[in-house]
């Protein structure tokens, strides 16, 4: 060996013996392959660039490692289930041992990121510190109530509103922290315009206690009316959720008419004004942080992806670039399970020369290019075609075919589901109705096995064939509950109620069927369906704050309230088990099973608050059980929840159907379907998606035969499209939000501009990583 | 007179002879006054060209005339408070006699105005169609009821649901008719989302009639749950605007746990995303159609500011230019009472190098000019310095004039309103608190008059000054009253319930001088205030909306159910006089007050039916009083009212506030104080603002002295600078939120394009006047 490095000295113009290759370009190709999937999935954590610590952060970034993390932070979350107050109560030695492996788990999950960060990094990322914090206090807090256990001292178990914090503060989480954040952010503005709402409302009610206080008036429950300045602001902030409107004005207004005009008034201010006003500071706020953070997100994205070209680049003629064999071996690092042809594809786009290397420009797109889903379509004859020509070739199958093809064939159908809605509406006492049920479920059934017959299974049974999907499961399975239903009635005499409820669901839910028909309903479902995922980041941030106000309420207010069964009419059921509530709204409407007894019940009770109506009476239930002082985390949630979080959904519903409206697909998609009709290979996305989408659309009867003039792909049998209508990541979608805006203010995005970009430009906007992660 | 127009007539190269110039030029003047005119207030109705024409267009756009046209207007909405059922009842004969003259009236206006326009234009017009219709309509209506009423049968009036027509249609109220072309325009988009909604519902109601229907169920109030499907679905759709919320949900929910997710589910779908879908849809359209109308009117503009400068154009060297005489003749003709001064200032402006003509580009500024308000600021000094300087500029008197402008000035007067507010809300029987009073009024008193002594009164109180009069007249009235109440108290012992109430009022609006103290408080209320005036068109939309509404309730529901004085406890009362209401909850609530009896209380049903909470007992209780289809006339209600009207004017809002947020000075206005500054006839408005408009805001000590480097300027005494604060119409506040966008997209705001622009490049987009004015 070392006469061989002796010999090569003579040509040493390149920095790597050719010996060191094999090994230094495994360990480039990792490293590289490190960045081009951090790139790709939008993670921005810094690692060490050493071949074990790279090792380290790839397991640390494997699936499994993230959905061990999920399991036991979910495991820890319901927890809550089984501690006093508890659904399905569990001796405390139980849940305390769950909940010490579960801080054993996230410790050595940070532990591993730890060592696969720098130590600076780590320990000033204040995530990292929050998930120390609390796995210390939550041990403390455990240890001493056990032990006051022992001595049955019962105290209060209050770490159990930090355990969300878990759920927040690991990497993984970066939606729910970015709608975090995105509150924290809106807060200084929309504090100024809080305190004047306050103002306003205090200068109301002042007016409100001189106006009414001694006028001796009473409420409809016999109250008196005005008369303490705290009810009255309490009475008046209630007013601006609306929750107590006509009544809290009714006794004023009996006196005088003039009088209304003092609640239209604060009505028209404080509901109308104030809280558009609200609405216009979150959204506008959402908007402009939203954008700071996904510029900041691209620039770092094409800073990774510089990273990885200066690892792996080669000097060809004036310019570095990245040769074909490198980037394969790159791609199939970074995407283990991509197909040749799609791999084969991707390079088509990405050398359009076909020069044998990939130059910087297109180097960079790789990230974007692996997030474009492209589905290979396997073009295959029918099996039935296969197997007996003769019979599937046939004038009367032909005909068959062409009948179910044809728009009528839809249309009919939809008329018997409305048939079947009709009868589903009927009394189904009547025998000749449970027949005709029967005769609906195998009308169903033919329309399926008809379609299996004229479009290829394996097509229409593909992966985003979501309806297709979704009719046949739903048939199958009021197949399997309609007949054993039919079974249990006819051995017992008797219908078991949880299979009559889960037939009559299925039942209705076939019905919906209707609505993909109808060209202008698909879309805006369409748009629905692909603004969901993001909306689970809502749903995630709103269970965070539920599990946070449930643990706290579950230690006020559980057993306050008791529920006992409706047709139990003793006195104590009537004010739900405790003698204060007598007399109140809270016991008149029967109010007793939304209570804080276990977590289940605290959330529907968090529910009923965020929907506002009849809050007030929840709170004052709940106020008159313990203390008046309890009105205020009724009104903390208000503010928490439906002023800021409502406003937050709502604003992302907006800006999200803005884009879904106007955005076309993305510069990089366009490119990859205009490479993917040069080389012939592409199917009409509208064709294939009318096709297989809604099995016969009936808006025009295509059929492949529309691609059959280029034979020779055609008899390849093989065809990409792409899968545009799904986002396979929320950050994706919220790139896209953003993309178009930041390419004409910023310039940004022109790869010119990115390419003398020096990673101090980038990072003085995001000193920690804290900010972008 | 022969002889002279032969001897020039070798000269002829200019179109007119010189002796018919005055008559001829006059009449040019006149024609290009009324366009200059009619692009300064955004009026696009076409007129004929003849001087008599003119004329009676000027006549027809008459401020008088409009006046008088809305006083109409007034008094034929008002007929409704006293005709049956009346607030102010009278004989029949009277109000069909103001009827008839109000009819006349509209009758006279439409026959100018067709005087004024071509005929053609005239009759395509569905403004005046309407109008006509609805007179004749009218008439007949009233002959019909007025023969029946003498032969004893009451019929009804439903032509008064018609009123609004003239409201609407009259060529002033565009903004109002705007509003309804945006709702117009919204209902193609928004029918979709709604029928996909109405599905939903649909579904959700089969859903809950098969889970629940045959349960057996009991609501709070003992009625059977869930049996019937036309109740369901307005249970449903009730649960959709929130109203009944936990109350429709709990006997299922009493039942099982697993029967509130069907609820959730449903609140999910329904009440957040749908409701956030439609708001999405309105503003996504309110936005998209604005834009189009408003970018036509800007060319609208342009193109009257064309015809205007053709029609005075003479051509100096190569150019075609408007005389400094003619322009300035027509600047007086346009706005008569512009000062001098201020004429001078907008020469200057428009005649940039002073050559004595105004050039084309200039020219078609000049109604964008006339509609920035420059106010002229008489600098003087103040009066007691000219009366006793020595007193007036001795040193306790300097001292007095400098504690005043100091901040701690401002500082002490907030603490001094914060104790007045707590005095307030203590109970005022005790006599040292009522003595307090008297203290508290003195030293607001001897505030103001610190004020005018320091501050140069006329300066004070100038026109734009909206705090300075807000305080000084609640201190004034606040004095008088208090004053008033006390003689009425010691004369008769006794509190004049009226002044009180005033009093108190006035007491407490005093305190809300504390929020101008602070800075960001004022930017958001002076947002408010300046979209104020936009706010007011869909305070007119909505009571048009209302009218209708009111009419045909009046119709339907008066004297169903009357109201009795609260103390009143007779059965009959309970049941608000109607024995159909006995156990309903709407006669629980005590709702009595809230009836169609007449037009006050019908108003006042319907702005609860706009804040929605608890609509759902009102309906109840006026169908059970009359028919269960009662019930359409409340859903249809909030459909128009709550998801269109409402959700149009949140969109308004958040785009306002973002306008407001963002928007700066409009280029023509940064024009004309770049040419105050550079006259050095300016004022920084910094300076003037915090000087005058807080009296003292104590953010800098600013005096005139700033200006006193120019004296050949300040000798003069006067100043301009620009009340760029306050938007002059409607229109003007809606063109600057859409200009900047425009400006982008179109380049059509540059005059160089605009300069190569025909007609008809213009109308083919606005086929007739309809869609623009």
């Amino acid at each position: 060996m070392p006469g061989v490095q002796l010999g090569s000295g003579v040509q040493r113009l390149r920095p790597e013996p050719p010996e060191e290759l094999p090994a230094q370009e495994e360990q480039n190709l990792l490293l590289a392959a490190a960045y081009v999937s951090d790139a790709q999935y939008n993670r921005n954590v810094p690692f060490q660039t050493s071949p074990q610590a790279i090792r380290l952060y790839c397991f640390y970034n494997h699936w499994t490692m993230r959905v061990v993390t999920y399991l036991f932070i979910c495991v820890d979350l319901s927890l809550a289930l089984f501690e006093k107050p508890a659904l399905f109560p569990l001796p405390f030695v139980a849940t305390a041992l769950a909940e010490v492996l579960c801080l054993a788990a996230f410790s050595a999950r940070l532990v591993h990121f730890a060592k696969v960060t720098p130590q600076m990094v780590f320990w000033k990322d204040t995530k990292n510190i929050c998930i120390m914090v609390t796995i210390v206090v939550t041990l403390i807090d455990l240890i001493i109530y056990g032990s006051l256990e022992t001595v049955y001292i019962h105290s209060i178990r209050w770490t159990r509103a930090l355990r969300p914090v878990f759920l927040i503060n690991f990497p993984e989480s970066r939606q729910i922290r970015r709608a975090f954040r995105s509150i924290r952010n809106t807060l200084p503005d929309i504090l100024y315009v809080f305190l004047l709402f306050l103002f306003s409302v205090l200068m109301f009610s002042l007016m409100a206690l001189k106006l009414f206080g001694d006028r001796g008036l009473k409420t409809a429950e016999g109250a008196p009316y005005f008369t303490n300045i705290l009810e009255i602001v309490f009475e008046l902030y209630v007013l601006v959720t609306t929750a107590n409107n006509p009544d809290v004005m009714m006794p004023a207004y009996n006196l005088s008419w003039w009088y209304s005009l003092y609640f239209i008034t604060y009505i028209i201010i404080n509901t109308y004004i104030f809280m558009s006003v609200f609405l216009a500071v979150v959204y506008n706020n959402y908007r402009k942080h939203l954008k700071n953070e996904i510029r900041t997100l691209v620039y770092l994205k094409r800073h990774k992806m510089i990273e990885a070209f200066d690892i792996l680049k080669v000097k060809v003629g004036t310019e570095f670039v990245v040769k074909e064999a490198t980037w394969k071996q790159l791609a199939k690092a970074v995407a283990p399970d991509i197909s040749s042809s799609h791999l084969e594809l991707l390079l088509r786009i990405s050398d359009e020369g076909q020069q044998g290397f990939v130059d910087k420009m297109n180097f960079l797109r790789l990230a974007d290019l692996l997030n474009i889903q492209v589905v290979t379509v396997n073009l295959r004859r029918h099996p039935l075609e296969a197997w007996v020509p003769r019979v599937y070739q046939s004038s009367l199958s032909l005909l068959v075919q062409r009948v179910v093809r044809h728009r009528v064939f839809v249309w009919a159908y939809d008329v018997i589901i409305l048939i079947n809605a009709i009868f589903i509406a009927l009394d189904e006492k009547h025998p000749f109705i449970s027949y005709a049920e029967w005769l609906f479920l195998a009308l169903y059934i033919i329309e399926i096995l008809l379609k299996l017959y004229t479009y290829e299974p394996r097509a229409y049974f593909g992966r985003k064939q979501f309806w297709n999907w979704f009719d046949t499961l739903i048939i199958i399975a009021a197949l399997v509950a309609t007949t054993a239903n039919a079974t249990v009635q006819s051995a017992r005499k008797y219908n078991s109620r949880q299979i009559l409820d889960i037939v009559l669901i299925l039942r209705i839910l076939r019905l919906l069927r209707v609505i993909i028909s109808i060209e202008r309903f698909r879309v805006i479902v369409t748009t629905l369906i692909n603004i969901g995922p993001t909306m689970l980041t809502f749903g995630g941030l709103v269970f965070v704050v539920y599990y946070a106000f449930a643990v706290i309420g579950m230690e006020v207010f559980h057993g306050k309230v008791r529920f006992f069964d409706p047709n139990f009419t003793s006195p104590d059921a009537l004010v739900c088990g405790n003698p204060a509530l007598k007399g109140s709204a809270f016991a008149r409407d029967r109010y007793c099973k939304n209570n804080f007894n276990d977590l289940a019940s605290s959330f529907v009770v968090l529910m009923e608050l965020t929907v506002v109506n009849q809050w007030h009476v929840l709170a004052g239930g709940f106020a008159l059980v313990t203390h008046q002082a309890a009105k205020l985390y009724f009104i903390l949630f208000h503010i928490v929840v439906v002023i800021l979080i409502v406003n937050i959904f709502i604003a992302f519903i907006l800006e999200a159907f803005f884009v879904a409206y106007s955005l076309g697909k993305s510069e990089i998609e366009t490119a990859i379907e205009k490479k993917i009709q040069e080389l012939g290979v592409g199917i009409q996305e509208e064709d294939v998606q009318d096709w297989k989408l809604t099995g016969n659309m009936g808006t025009r009867d295509s059929t492949f035969s529309g691609n059959d003039g280029d034979n020779t792909k055609a008899s390849k049998g093989l065809y990409f499209r792409i899968a545009s209508k799904k986002y396979r990541t929320v950050d994706a979608l919220l790139q896209r939000m953003f993309e178009s805006e930041i390419a004409a203010n910023e310039e940004g995005p022109s790869l010119e501009e990115i390419l003398s970009f020096s990673p101090s430009d980038i990072y003085p906007k995001n000193p920690n990583f804290e900010n972008s992660a």
